[in-house]
């Protein structure tokens, strides 16, 4: 009896490690882009156990909630968030309708090429390029300016559209979360109603599951045809302490798994390790000044500091793009 | 060839008459409380036209948003707005911990039993006993409260619990549109998160897809936990001129369906109208003062008035209670 005791135990442990070492090689099929190493095992490690039914990290599916910041973690924010290179343009496209703005600042500067200049004034300068071009028109309009920019407009280093300077390791985790029962939304600080315009068709995250900062907006009627307007007033910043708000408010549940990339991004990373069982935390850190940019601790843009020190200290997982990441814009060999 | 081309034709003729045949035929076990007519008979048809891949009436199944109001169109609403009810409810539990109640209305005439001298003074009294009873704890505090309320307290006409006055016919026809590739939202004045913490066991909507009235909530740190405060403060109040405001705000895209019952319903009925495409909006006339309740223009409760002569006016489908449903709520026999 013990002999065949023995026996089963073994089988049972082969059985085993064949699923474990099938679902590992299921993954990296579905992860080519990323480099076999501590961070892909640590993500693969994590989707294989809240997916194993009948094991003691199993997730219902309805509960896999997986949330991404956006700039940084998904596509590039440098020189500038991507968000901002396109208000600047906008303001050269409406200059012509607005001659005061050749006096009046943060205008007066950026027309003149000085965005340095334009930004002295901080972030009221910001928040008055953001309303300028942002808001005064409807939902539709908006929708179709964000469209016509970013499938035409390049980046100044790389030359390729805004759109093709995603991470393609990220989107290819995005994809193994879904293909894994994991409901994909963006968490963000951008623009809800600028990142919907093409996350469906850039990262196959549908405009219902992005939750970004917002405007207030008005319903109106025009020639008896009701409209949203944008208005001139913010309605929700969803960064730093409003990404848990957004994500009550928006989701409703704490996520499984969340991915940032700096400060802003703490207190998202911070709400779903709160939850009871298995949370996966992870940040995408900028170390390839070759293949990308690389900055940390003293970034005005994505600055990685307090979350970086809090990942060390709690175990969460830190992505060196550098080592980490084969590829990391599609558009590489 | 004269011949073969009429007799392919018929062939045809007969092809499509049994798809069709068919579809209604499938559609008819999937709708079983509902009555054969006209209403059934819309729905089915709109169903059956947008999910015919290669017609002209084809919508991508991205696209196929349903929303569906809450009170009085899911569930019922009589003799008073559940939700106030729980309110209600809740003032006489936490009276106790507010002593100073005893004199200050609306709180002084509630404890009393007298609803109607407590609701004298109009939206501020309701805004109070609201602030009182949804804010001041966290989120999860919150659904905790809810989800023991709401697994205990019955209905004082029926008996019932208030999760079983659910309308049986709706409950069908959103399990009916999620098979046929809709996915479905509930849009609803009611407050958000109350609503969440049921919603998915009982009409099969997941708290993402709940839109609702909310108030603002905080991100704080208790014992170095963070939790989100309730404020006593309003964020958004998702009815009339809101609804479209809050698809677009949630979901961010025009829905395909729309289902309401009230005034309050009118402006997302025309913001689904005004789409390009084919649009289905619907309304649920209550009508059946027997096995439910009996109400339209005059009630103070889901008043149903303009909604209704604009329903008679562009043709949209209005559900009668009496005529259209086999049996109203799942009890039934």
């Amino acid at each position: 009896m013990k002999t065949i005791y023995k026996q089963n135990l073994i089988a049972a442990v082969l059985v085993c490690a064949l699923a474990i070492a099938t679902t590992i090689a299921r993954a990296a099929d579905s992860l080519p882009s990323w480099n076999d190493g501590a961070a892909k095992k640590s993500v693969v490690e994590f989707v294989a156990k809240v997916t194993k039914e009948g094991g003691p990290d199993f997730v219902p599916p309805a509960q896999r909630i997986a949330v991404f910041d956006n700039d940084g973690t998904l596509w590039a924010e440098q020189p500038m968030y991507f968000q901002f290179a396109f208000a600047l343009d906008r303001v050269k496209a409406l200059a012509p309708q607005h001659p005061e703005w050749k006096d009046k600042e943060p205008f007066a500067s950026l027309l003149k090429g000085d965005v340095k200049g334009a930004l002295a004034g901080g972030e009221r300068s910001i928040l008055e390029i953001v309303m300028a071009t942002h808001t005064g028109m409807t939902t539709a309009e908006f929708e179709k300016v964000v469209k016509d920019w970013i499938s035409a407009t390049k980046h100044p280093k790389t030359g390729r559209l805004y759109t093709e300077m995603i991470y393609q390791p990220m989107v290819e985790l995005c994809a193994y979360l879904r293909a894994n029962g994991f409901k994909t939304f963006i968490v963000s600080g951008g623009g809800i109603e600028f990142m919907r315009s093409w996350t469906e068709k850039v990262y196959g995250i549908p405009p219902e599951q992005v939750v970004g900062s917002t405007g207030k907006l008005k319903l109106e009627l025009r020639d008896g045809r009701p409209v949203l307007m944008k208005l001139p007033e913010i309605n929700f910043i969803d960064d730093n302490v409003g990404k848990p708000v957004g994500i009550q408010m928006h989701i409703g549940r704490r996520p499984t798994l969340a991915f940032g990339n700096s400060d802003g991004d703490l207190q998202m990373l911070q709400w779903t390790a709160a939850g009871s069982g298995p949370r996966f935390m992870g940040l995408v850190h900028h170390t390839d000044a070759e293949r990308e940019w690389a900055y940390d601790r003293t970034s005005s843009i994505g600055k990685l500091d307090k979350a970086w020190d809090e990942a060390q200290t709690k175990g969460w997982t830190v992505v060196d793009m550098k080592k980490d990441w084969k590829r990391i814009f599609p558009y590489e060999q």
